[in-house]
């Protein structure tokens, strides 16, 4: 078990930003809540999965929503901890951790505040390793834990529990199309588990990994080296383009920020193009013609002098960029993982193929 | 206490066909569920509301969707039982009646179906005397009832409960889109009361109401007399025109049956033309540019010689038919029910005055 502090906020929010592989929304809001808990004498503490006991009762919980609306409309702050409240109400019991959904963006820094809020600590982990746009695409669903019961509040005091559900898609089905009548952006508690299970379907010690990458982009500036090298000595992978954003096609569908990137390379990388299709995330780079990388590898754009993540819904025309490829955790690369986080579920007719770093 | 035996479901179901004021409905599909109850040998025994006791626990309980989905899409028959089950392990108490939403369309037989498999009375009345397309517009909820805690579920096992909820708006809203997820049919419990509560805010005797219009009319067929005489003579009111229907504009929008009827005059009314405007119930009579009949007063078009109930979603070019008006309930009639059934509610700048019967 470990507290986290202030000053650890600012590079776990950068380091989720890259996990977040464009999609999960801006850390900013998130750090700027997780540091009000702390500066109100509250504690953020930390526990490994490794030191789950058994019996532990675990609650997945964070926010539901487009990114673009939960930019423009801050989160309220207690709809999160409203929705963990009722599944324990529900339950007639108390969880004794937060597991987080998504160690990307925003809703990396989520699950901190409600364990600050709810005096519980938060593991050191998440479901995906990275972010993805949709509720199924959690490990802890994909390796059975349970869609229900789930809660899911808003910041006027609407709150709902889904008592049962067909599976995990009828979850993302029923609770997205709620959230978007609840203005885009809801507080959600899913996937309730047990220490031991948690233990086994978790991808771990990913909020240490996100501190890492964004001390070590932190450094990288203070010296005046590159970022980007920086990170992919941390997350392993490789610099797949440096290049300017030259164009951008965004819509948000259902809730969702979709749309494709075109990047043309510079330096080394001058007279390449590429595509970059996105929902929420990075999905694919097709270059000449051909799905180069696709998920669940994560693809992420940083600047190329700063190494800030380059989220979807703010990404525009002349953006100078490094496009980095990260390998994606093992427990993503399981046919049983690839069926619902693969290129095929995301509509794309080709099989997944680990990119290699070089 | 009575017992509804299969003779009483045919004449409920015209009766409530015709309050139904061309919504809710077809009561063919609830008739045959009811009969399907007593013929595996269950009761549907039907509770006058003078006689419910202070502390008796009533909830509402019905089919939520659009009238032309559950046409097409038959019930499974399962979904409004679950719904208030549902309610009941959230409450950790058992109810002792069901209160129907509205004495119209197919939703008026839905709670028989539901008293006889939980083996619990109906409250003979309704909260709306007719049917409404929203949720709010029920009189448990006009006068101060709870929408919340409120259950939805469907007929392949996913159900939800409302823990909380701003008001009754926002269970209208949070509730109908769930519903059209669901594939737009779906079984509905809310505004959970106790006895004194559910006197106090029914609209009392509307099932005996319309078994009584039935039979007027079944009589009138079987006498060759003049059906909508007959209706009238019970429920009060008259017929506004006699006519053919020559235009049908028609959408389903966010689970609704909206549109608007014209009809010319025949017989007497020969040279006349009314146009009706419709969300899934007949809500204005429109002649000479003026409306002339509004919500909440009842607007029901019946077959000229048959007397069989037309709905909105049934209706098409050729119908010959009786356009009837019935005064609304009293309970409908005060500002606080005109705020949320009266003309404004849906859309109108007129306000609501009776219509005076000749």
């Amino acid at each position: 078990m470990r507290e986290i502090t202030e000053e650890d906020l600012l590079p776990a929010a950068i380091g989720a930003g890259i996990l977040g592989t464009g999609g999960g929304g801006n850390p900013y809001l998130g750090r700027l809540r997780a540091r009000q808990q702390l500066r109100a004498g509250r504690r953020i503490r930390v526990v490994d999965p490794a030191d789950l006991a058994d019996d532990d009762l675990l609650v997945v919980a964070g926010g539901m929503g487009s990114p673009v609306v939960a930019y423009e409309k801050v989160a309220g702050g207690n709809e999160e901890t409203d929705a963990v409240r009722a599944l324990e109400r529900h339950l007639g019991r108390s969880f004794t951790a937060i597991a987080p959904f998504e160690m990307g963006g925003g809703n990396s820094m989520v699950p901190l505040v409600i364990g600050a809020s709810l005096d519980i600590p938060v593991v050191d982990g998440d479901g995906m390793g990275r972010a993805f746009p949709e509720l199924q695409m959690i490990t802890y669903l994909i390796y059975g834990g349970n869609p229900a019961p789930a809660a899911l509040a808003d910041e006027r005091g609407n709150r709902l529990v889904l008592e049962q559900v067909v599976d995990a898609g009828w979850l993302e089905r029923l609770l997205r199309t709620t959230t978007i009548d609840m203005g885009g952006h809801a507080g959600l508690a899913t996937a309730v588990m047990d220490g031991a299970f948690c233990r086994k379907t978790i991808i771990p010690n990913t909020l240490t990994l996100a501190g890492r990458i964004g001390e070590a982009v932190l450094t990288a500036r203070a010296g005046h080296m590159n970022p980007s090298n920086a990170i992919l000595e941390i997350a392993g992978g490789r610099r797949y383009l440096r290049g300017k954003v030259v164009d951008v096609e965004r819509r948000t569908t259902r809730g969702f920020a979709r749309g494709r990137l075109v990047l043309d390379g510079s330096d080394d990388d001058a007279g390449r193009r590429i595509e970059i299709d996105f929902q929420n995330e990075n999905l694919v780079i097709r270059e000449d013609g051909d799905p180069k990388v696709t998920v669940p590898d994560l693809i992420t754009l940083v600047t190329s002098e700063e190494g800030e993540p380059i989220t979807t819904e703010l990404v525009r025309y002349g953006y100078r960029a490094d496009v980095l490829v990260i390998p994606c955790p093992d427990l993503l690369k399981t046919d049983r993982a690839l069926e619902v986080v693969g290129p095929r579920a995301f509509g794309y007719d080709v099989d997944y193929r680990p990119f290699v770093g070089g």
